[in-house]
């Protein structure tokens, strides 16, 4: 099984975390975004919607978007309930992380630490600020009542959100701000099998 | 069990339509975003989000995100794969229409249909129309080799791909361009249950 990814993206981390969570075994293969090699037509053959991380299966099948990624991997382990209802609220957290916390928090990290600040995204840095500490909030909130994202149990909800959580302050946002976060953190870095960024 | 919503939005219309055909009993209680209404602390109770849809079940648990609500009622019924990998294709749809499709096209929309186009928002309508009809070209790849998004049968894909697609028109995107578009939406209307926008 092949992984295309870049492990400072935290949309392929998350992916590296669970396959390392569960043990199995994989190639990762570098893929360099700013390099534009996401709209190569040899990766565009992979995923047509040119991002990574993308999964080549063993049988050749391809798999995409980092969150159903989780979900694959996931099914039938510890990471993923079966209870149908706590199954749904792992993918509210999913979901979440794609629209409420992803466009706010990764893409403000992203202007800050790749790009380096440039003037002319400087309004949109600023703007992503509020958005982004509504979504930590909401998971300071949550997590003030239960150990992880979904009970007492970490879920592929905890890998997802932590990926681009953990290093929200390089876009910009306040850690210490949110303690319960930070205890969430340092409980998903201390789980056996736990792998961070590049 | 009581589904919270606006029919004029898609991600509710999503809720609608899966409850329709799978002859789900529920009371639908109209909530305006516009005035506020997912805003007032007692909706905040409800999704501490403040969107809608959002879902109170018979026993009082809620559950949010169009997306997971979709994944929760359609799990054991022909909507949602049993096959592992077909399944998290239908996740892969599902992920991509809340990051690639909505935040274009539902937000175009919203600009052009409810705001009616005020000059501050017009550059941003104009710079959403470049990843709609990308997103809407990838739709349009998919259904002219297979019926649905995810193989020949409808899954939840399709139900919530369909929500803005079908108008996407209203934000400014000509679905002329998309004839294998219009065919599935022709499909979907004419399914068993079928119910449309308010």
């Amino acid at each position: 099984m092949k992984v295309y990814g870049d492990l400072q993206s935290g949309n392929c981390l998350k992916v590296k975390m669970l396959l390392s969570f569960l043990s199995i075994e994989h190639d990762w293969i570098d893929v360099n975004i700013l390099a534009g090699e996401t709209k190569t037509a040899a990766f565009l053959s992979k995923n047509p919607n040119g991002k990574i991380p993308a999964v080549e299966l063993d049988d050749g099948r391809y798999l995409c978007e980092s969150n159903a990624i989780l979900g694959y991997f996931a099914e039938n382990t510890p990471l993923l309930p079966t209870d149908i209802y706590m199954k749904a609220k792992v993918y509210e957290w999913l979901f979440f992380e794609q629209y409420s916390h992803e466009p706010f928090i990764a893409v403000a990290r992203f202007i800050q630490k790749y790009l380096d600040m440039p003037k002319a995204r400087m309004d949109e840095h600023a703007s992503l600020q509020e958005g982004g500490n509504k979504a930590l909030q909401l998971m300071e909130n949550q997590l003030s009542e239960t150990q992880y994202l979904v009970g007492d149990e970490m879920t592929i909800a905890d890998i997802s959100l932590y990926a681009y959580t953990h290093v929200a302050d390089e876009g910009g946002f306040d850690l210490n701000r949110y303690p319960d976060i930070q205890s969430w953190c340092r409980r998903i870095q201390s789980t056996s099998g736990y792998v961070g960024m590049a």
